[in-house]
């Protein structure tokens, strides 16, 4: 449920900024893909945010989600690996909006070394865990190749960063008080592949069933995905 | 739940590629995070993969999952937008190793059009559409500027694409036909800073209650996360 919350709060903060006053549950769960009882269910359990019948107020909902979610403040962030992805998400223009700044940029290779990354100069990885037990950080942002990922979140872990976004492609082992979440992008496209199997099959029965009168894909509908 | 196959595609298959022949919905389960009993009821929806109380033959329910999954046959695609982040993800190492082929490279840029991106030579965007109706591809993978993400989107719906991975700021719309799923690194950080705050605020009140005789991050410990 709380992988739910922050879908929420994209959408209640982005009818917050239109000027919306009031959301009905109905509207809410059908933007996002839930069942009216079941976000009525999950926000219940945070607090009451509104009266029955009436909706929820917009701007006390996007207050209370900011505060749930631990977003009425601001995190620091390092960046371990400024190769290509490492610099691509060390420039991402969503993060300090918000609230996650990066505060430090580290790279073995002498080449990335002293090179700018938006406004952080990249340092040796090697004064990483000193700088950061002289200024903590909350969250790393593990970019390393493969075979670097694990001892490098092992050093995160020790210098006393809470969380971990690992985009690199094993899956690592943190201390169970720290919060992992690692980005894989083939998890992304398997879980495509069982749909992607059902249509390319249907469409090769139609296919085989020969021209029917109507298309069975309607072309104007539109959707968001979860 | 078809968000969980993909992750007991993975394991399955590391205890395939390791030799072993059997495993219970409790091994399976404690290694994903799963009950045993959510664990039998995913894979029962698809067959009968065991024998009661002689658990799972690995080789069978590996071969079971490759065909829920449409992993048992490849697919291809193409990467738009090679900046920094689409020249990343076309070399990430282990998409042909899964069955995922890029075969296709694009970008506006002039000066990455012609460049060489693993095996392949990025190509004008301007070719897209005639290349992708002479060899249609499965899957798009969007990684331009969050101002084209959405034309990019509706040219690849166009000429047949039938999943998209969107790695591209905004959300985007696809018809219903089509599958989408989109990356935000945001997403990931703010399903992490809920419980990031109340380790926080443990560890606040923990300092004023002063120092105890006891920590309570047990540090031999370690998880997998889902």
């Amino acid at each position: 449920m709380i992988e739910r919350l922050p879908q929420y709060y994209r959408l209640v903060s982005r009818l917050e900024a239109e000027g919306r006053s009031v959301v009905s549950s109905q509207d809410l769960g059908e933007d996002l893909g839930v069942t009216p009882a079941q976000l009525r269910k999950d926000l219940s359990y945070f607090g009451k945010f509104g009266k029955q019948g009436r909706g929820y107020s917009v701007p006390r909902l996007a207050d209370a989600l900011r505060g749930i979610l631990g977003l009425d403040r601001r995190w620091t962030m390092v960046v371990v690996g400024v190769g290509r992805l490492g610099h691509a998400i060390s420039s991402y223009p969503r993060f300090a909006d918000q609230g996650f700044d990066i505060v430090g940029a580290y790279d073995s290779n002498p080449t990335a070394v002293g090179t700018q990354v938006g406004d952080l100069v990249v340092r040796d990885v090697s004064n990483m865990d000193d700088d950061l037990r002289l200024r903590p950080v909350d969250i790393g942002i593990v970019t390393v190749p493969a075979e670097a990922a694990q001892s490098v979140v092992d050093r995160l872990v020790r210098v006393g960063v809470h969380a971990i976004l690992n985009y690199a492609p094993p899956r690592v082992q943190v201390p169970e008080s720290i919060q992992l979440k690692q980005i894989n992008p083939v998890l992304f496209l398997q879980s495509m592949t069982y749909d992607l199997k059902q249509s390319v099959e249907r469409r090769e029965q139609r296919e085989m069933a020969g021209p029917t009168g109507s298309d069975s894909y309607p072309e104007g509908s539109t959707r968001r995905d979860a």
